[in-house]
This record gives structure tokens, C-alpha cells and sequence, in this order.
């Protein structure tokens, strides 16, 4: 089926209910493909999947904005308890979207995936590449389809345009949308002026229109929307999850927790934090903000079910968070290259405490107006306990892991005070994963198994805090 | 000159050294007058003023951005105290802006203004218009070289165009840059969806383009922001200047002052923040951002030399703050509209000390990578407060001044503590101006002088911040 959809295309694939389908290969039910301009009059050109099959791979579609599915919707709402609630996951092609969006199908949500799926684009662009190979979108949901006969529906464009989002809210009708849509790496904000810009606007302006549509489309919708620890800074006091009481000059008020950002990709999100914080005071908005920490690993239950359901697993400089690069420097024997003193301290978790935090923050909705702020990490390391983490890890499985000191290309602190309140998810729930389990299964064991894959190149740091400059560049390999 | 200038154009009006000119209408030096396109290749066109005075108000140009001068540019630099400082006043056509203007260059320092006049085409599309009649910023130029043989260059462009402002940057080479160029109303930015994506695009992408600006071109310019008291919000204990210092849990450290906006406009100003912020700690740019609190008046002692100078003065709904809008009521027989219990208090300032202040702050400017927060008012006042100056106030003018009660338009706190600190501008030497002496000399005999050109229906509120939605508002008067 379509390979390649221009930005501005959309595509939905609904299937709800048909039967479970063997293998990708065998298709007894023609899948509804409607792809519809935004144009009202325009009539929908109604496509089944088994006339596609035999263009797979040289289809290209043009036509923009939404699809709506013929079948009767099963009609959910988060009022009716005994319907399954409708989950749109935002960005749910990426790192943590993707299993994201499988686990919550996996536990009988209805979900659909918005993307734009521009987050492939920067891979070409950067000459970058997933450790693991994945596959397209689209084979993705049929593989997931025929595997567990559980539909994920598509809409695939830039939820900037607010046209595109508009359809996406009135077709799918969410009870919760879990907003992953973001550029998504603090590397790639400091690039230069242009990824800078894009990176405030296309995060700013995408939150605003996802808060927009809530209003105006799904008042009792609930927000989940994808925050960072890396707004909090590195304070010499402790980090309270979102708000923090202050006593001054006799008198206390508890106040939003002073953000300190760190990069353009950083600061992205602070602006978010206020904006949806306003849209509840103001709307009446229900919505949690997970200030996630850096996440590592690639298994989660669903993905790991075959390989068409692999996550991308990144590495390099622009956009692999630090653990995942060292577990693939120790596979393939280069020095782990840890920046500057190593002493930064961050707040961490496993990709399958991810999915498990969205789930408990979907089940357990914000009340309407409420904005609440959960801190969504498990466990805290500095660079340097990391690193030794991974040598004694490596040392099971018979490598000889090496660090080195490399200038740090960012501008932080490298020895500071760093202790943070987590306890929100945990009394909710969440049963965290250790790193000290996950290294062996969820981490080097992967990073070995596609260590031919590696681009050695891609390794290094190749964007500094302080070199930024106007000039737009091409960063090469 | 030019009457009409599409966005992307630039004009500057090179004059510097001429003698006094006795009047307008008297030019005795051709003024040089340099269009240029972006394209260094395209030949400059030179023209004299002599030779385009007949076709005053029938010439359009259409060339894009930055133009030259082929004088000899007086050579200045902040490190060389005996020259003047170089100062770029963005958004200098605006209200605030235009009196900034004329002031510095009053006092000495070169100055350029950059403005892309989008607030005039604001006024065109929401049928609205100043209290006092406003000329051309051509007009104002000509008039203020003509009166004190001082002259303002002008570029006339959009600073989100990144192109645009590197030029100017490139041409003017500032030593500071005071930068109002922002949309500043909060009721604007609560129109519908498009005008609030607008006012935080503008203002975050504006001010970044700014900050790159500055790095790549002028490294120790200082860049003074405007930013507003409306960041803090209204929180129950005292508001600093820019940082508090908090003990949390046996541990003290100093962090931003938390931030709880209630528009999309201001808003944008705390993201503006957090971004300048970041910057100077990353790349050591030297900031102050000015807090502002609500401006009243309209005279300065450079506006009232000459009629082509005025300021302009805003009443209606959405750019009127609430004292000049009071006053026009007054002057009108128009009850004052208090917005719902009227216990809203703000921190005020006369525009005479708005200009006061912006000059202090350029004249002892921050340190380099210092990001300095001063907070710009004089004096507090409630909603009511302010209501019953205006009446006193009308009594000895023979007026009879009623207020009426109308529903809040906005989302706000209606009775509140509110306690700011404003010290770091007085110990720098600001001398405040008192309402209650501007009342009667600054305001409402402004308002009677002009008050046959008072729209009474632009003066209730016809916006609201929970009425706000997705659909294109045409706000007719």
C-alpha cells in the first residue's frame, strides 16, 4: 500500500471487528480505505485493501486530510463504562508513540494513530537510521492486525494544520489522546536557527491546536500530554512533581515549580506546560502533563511479538538518549564517551514503564480544569554510574567496555544536587522495571543482535549548545 | 513617500548631519533614499526626496527588505564611550515604541526603528482606530528631522523573516535593541484560534530570531525586552523582580519567580522569557527584561511638539488598556465598564516613565550573560480604584462620571492579594510620574480634546476568554 504520503495526506485503515487474521499475507476481509479531500463535496473514492495489494509499495496518495470509515463506529464515550474508551496517540509512529499505541490496543483500548510522520523525514535528512530495522506505518498495523485481529486506525498528517486535526477529532471522537507529536530531540533543536524555530513552532503551535480541538470538539476529552523532567533544570532543591509551596514573607501559596530549561527542544515543552496549564483555568480542560525522563530500551510485550512490530531503537548523537548509545558503543567495542565530568544526574526508566505510566494516567483521568503534573521516571543515575552499569553488564556477556571524556556539546551542569519526587504513578499503580534487570534483556542483547548495523559514525556528538548559528546546516554522518 | 508599503518591504531614510530643517515643507539637503532588494546583486535605486515630494502619498514600493545608506555610517560601539550608542527600537511605530523613539534620539543616541506597521492593518481589520489622529510613520520621521535635526532610520519588515532582520542587524549594527515588536493585546489573542496560534508565533518566533540576531551579528548588543507584569499572574504571597529565593525541605536556592499567565498573549511573554533566559546563559547574551505593568497617557514631551508626533491612543475593547478607555468614557459621558467586582489590581505606569525606564535600562545594561528582570510600574491600583480617580478627577472638570458593572469578559481572579516589588528601577534612578497629577494633564484633557472621533461602540468588551473558539472571527465594531 502507500509508501509515500506527502505531509499533507491522510489515510485512515478501518477494519473495527473482522476476524482475526492469520498472517499479513491472508486478508479474508476487504479493509474499508477511504481517502477523502478536505474538500466536503469531493466524493470519497472508497478503495478495498485486496485491489491495493498487488500496487503495494507503488502507491502513491495525494490527497490530503481525512478518511472516515463507512462501518458503523462503535460509539464510546469516557461517561459509559462498559464501552472501551477511544485513544488517539499523537505521534504514535515514534519511539515511545509506537508501543505506546500497541499496548494500549493490546488492553482493549480503541486507538488510533495521528502522525505526520516527520520523524522519518529527519532520519533521511540527517543520514540517520534506527538500529532496528522497522517498517513502514502501514505494514505495522497489518501486522498488528493480523496478529491479535485488533484494529489500530491511521490518519496521517501534521496536527499544525489545523484543518487536518479538526477531521481527525470529529471521524475518531477520542475519550483521551496521548500527545507524543512532538520534535522530540534537544540535539536537534541546537542545530541551527531553522531546526531552533521549527522546533518552538511545530511543538507550540501543535499543542495549542491539540487544546483547541479538545475544546471545541471533545470538551470532556482527556489530555495526555508528553512532558519532560528537563524542564525542571538542575535546581539545587527538590524537584516537586509540577507545583511547589512556597512560604515568603509570611504568607504561602503552592505555585507552578520553576522551570529552567536547558535547550530549544527544552524550552518547547515548558511553553506547553504553561499553555494547556491557562486552557485549564480558563476551559475547563481535564489534562496530565508526564514529565517523562530519558527512556531506555526497545522490548515492550507487543513489540517484541514479531519483527514488522520492532521499535526504533536510536543511537546516534542527534537523537539516541544516552543509555541506549552506550549499550551500542559497548557492543561493538567503542569507548562509551560519556560528556564532560559525568556527573549529570537524570531521572530514568524503561520503555515498558512508559506505556505502563500512559495507561495509568489514561484509567485514572484528570478531573475537568485540573491540570496535574506526574514525574514520570523510575530510578536516577549520573552519566557516570551509567556508564559503570554498562561495563559490569558487558562484562557478563564477555566484552571489555572502555569509557573515554569527551567535551560535552551541551551547556549544564556537570556536579550538582539532583533529587526528585516520583510517587504520583507509583501510588497509582505503576510497578517499575530496574535497569539493572533491563540492561540484559531489553538493552545489550539488542544492541549485540543488530550490531552490524551500527554506523560508527553516528556515534559522536555532532551539535554543540554554543556553535549554533544562523547558517542552516546539513549535519552529515 | 510611500503611503502604503507591503510587509516585506524596507525603506530606510538616510540623513544624518543634515542641519535643522525650519519646517516640513522645507527640505533644503535631498534626503537619500536607498531601495534595495535582497539580492546584493540588483542595483541599488537612488532617489532624492526633492524628486519624490510631488508624488507624496501615490508612490507604493514594493522592493523587499533591507535598504543602505551611501553616507558614511557614523561609527559607534558600546565599548567607546564617546560616541553615541546605536539603538534599535522594534515595533517603534506602536504606543510604547514610537514614544521610546523619540525619546533616546532626543537624548542623543542613534536611532533606528524596525516595524512591519501589522498594528496599523490590526485597526483596519477590526474597524478601530486611534483616540488622536496618527500619521504616517514616513510623516513622523520627516516631521521629528524637520523639528530637531535628529533622524530615525527606518526599516519596515516582518523580524519572523529571519532574512529581513539579518539585514537590518548587518546595516544598523545596534548596540541595543529594544524590542516591543510583539502583539500586545491580551484580547486579541482571545479572539478565535488563528489570532491566538498568530500572537504566540509572532512573539516566540520573533523574539528567537532576535536572540540569533544578536549571537551572530552583534555578540555584546543588549537586548532590552518588553515583557509584562502579567506573567506572575496574581499568586498569594509577594512578587520579586524576575527570581525568589525558596527553602524547600532544609535546601535554599534562587529560580525564575513562577509564572501563571492568563492569556495566550501573555503567555507568549513567559515563553519569551524562558527563551531569553536560556540564551544568555547559553551563548551569554546580555538581557533586561521589563515587566511592564498597565500603560496609561498618551504626551510625552517628544510627542507633544508637533501634531505629526502624537501618539496614539487606543480605547476600544481590545488594545485599550483600562485607564485610557475610562477616561474616554468619561470625556464621552459613557459609564466607566468595570469588568465584574472591579478588585483586579495591576501595577500602572505613565508612558512618560515607560520611556524613562527603557532608557535607564540602556544605560546601565546588563553584564554579559546576565538575564535581568525589572519590574516596570510605578503604582498599584485596583479596577475600582482606578474608577474613582477617574470620577474625582472628571468632578473638577465639570464632568459627571458613572461606572456600571459588566460580566467579566476574562478568566481572572476578581479579589485577590497583590503585592509587587518595583525597586531596582528606582535605585537606578527612576522618577516616577503620579496618576493623580497625569490624570488631568496627560489623559483626560486628551480625551475631551478629541472626543468627537470616540466610536462608542468600540468600547465594550467583545471578546471572551471562554467563549474563544476554532471558527475565523470577524469582530465588527
Amino acid at each position: 500500500m502507500a509508501q509515500l504520503l506527502s505531509s499533507s495526506c491522510s489515510l485512515t485503515i478501518c477494519s473495527r471487528n473482522k476476524p482475526y487474521l492469520k498472517s499479513f499475507n491472508q486478508c479474508p476481509t476487504p479493509f474499508s480505505i477511504t481517502v477523502a479531500s478536505n474538500n466536503s463535496k469531493t466524493p470519497l473514492r472508497k478503495l478495498s485493501l485486496q485491489e491495493q495489494k498487488p500496487r503495494r509499495g507503488s502507491v502513491v496518495v495525494h490527497a490530503a486530510s481525512v478518511s472516515t470509515s463507512q462501518e458503523t463506529p462503535v460509539q464510546t464515550s469516557s461517561r459509559d463504562p462498559f464501552k472501551a474508551q477511544r485513544v488517539m496517540v499523537i505521534g504514535g509512529d515514534g519511539y515511545c508513540g509506537w508501543a505506546t499505541a500497541l499496548h494500549l490496543s493490546k488492553k482493549g483500548y480503541e486507538v488510533a494513530i495521528v502522525d505526520s510522520l516527520v520523524r522519518r523525514l529527519f532520519d533521511h535528512q540527517l543520514g540517520l537510521d534506527s538500529l532496528t530495522p522497522i517498517t513502514s506505518i502501514q505494514n505495522r498495523l497489518y501486522s498488528w492486525k493480523s496478529l491479535t485481529g485488533r484494529n489500530i486506525e491511521l490518519y496521517i498528517g501534521d496536527i499544525c494544520d489545523f484543518e487536518f486535526l479538526s477531521e481527525t477529532f470529529k471521524s475518531f471522537e477520542p475519550d483521551a489522546v496521548v500527545h507524543f507529536g512532538e520534535q522530540r530531540s534537544a540535539p536537534y533543536s541546537m542545530i541551527d536557527r531553522s531546526r531552533a524555530v521549527y522546533t518552538q513552532q511545530n511543538n507550540v503551535i501543535g499543542t495549542l491546536n491539540v487544546l483547541f480541538a479538545i475544546k471545541e470538539y471533545r470538551e470532556q476529552c482527556h489530555l495526555v500530554k508528553l512532558g519532560t523532567m528537563g524542564e525542571y533544570g538542575t535546581p539545587n532543591i527538590d524537584i516537586e512533581e509540577g507545583y511547589i509551596t512556597i512560604t515568603h514573607n509570611g504568607r504561602t501559596d503552592t505555585l507552578p515549580y520553576p522551570k529552567q530549561a536547558s535547550s530549544f527542544y527544552h524550552l518547547s515543552k515548558v511553553h506547553d506546560s504553561h499553555n494547556i496549564a491557562f486552557t485549564c483555568k480558563a476551559w475547563g480542560i481535564r489534562a496530565t502533563d508526564l514529565n517523562q525522563g530519558v527512556v531506555y530500551g526497545v522490548r515492550t510485550d507487543e513489540t517484541a511479538r514479531h519483527e514488522e512490530l520492532y521499535n526504533r531503537f536510536d543511537y546516534d548523537g542527534i537523537f539516541g538518549t544516552a543509555l541506549n548509545r552506550f549499550c551500542v558503543q559497548a557492543a561493538v567495542g567503542h569507548p562509551l564517551t560519556v560528556y564532560g565530568k559525568g556527573g549529570q544526574t537524570r531521572g530514568f526508566l524503561d520503555i515498558r514503564d512508559t506505556v505502563q505510566c500512559v495507561e495509568l494516567a489514561i484509567a485514572n483521568p484528570a478531573k475537568p480544569g485540573e491540570f496535574r503534573v506526574f514525574n514520570q521516571f523510575t530510578e536516577q543515575f549520573s552519566v557516570n554510574q551509567l556508564a559503570n552499569l554498562v561495563i559490569k553488564a558487558g562484562e557478563k556477556l564477555g566484552l571489555d567496555v572502555k569509557t573515554i571524556n569527551v567535551p560535552n556539546p551541551r551547556v549544564e551542569a556537570e556536579e550538582h544536587y539532583y533529587n526528585c519526587k516520583n510517587t504520583k504513578l507509583v501510588d497509582l499503580g505503576l510497578r517499575p522495571h530496574l535497569l539493572s534487570d533491563s540492561l540484559l534483556d531489553s538493552l545489550l542483547n539488542f544492541a549485540i543482535q543488530y550490531k552490524d548495523r551500527v554506523d560508527t559514525k553516528q556515534i559522536m556528538p555532532s551539535v554543540s549548545w554554543k556553535k549554533i548559528g544562523v547558517k542552516t546546516k546539513t549535519v552529515t554522518a
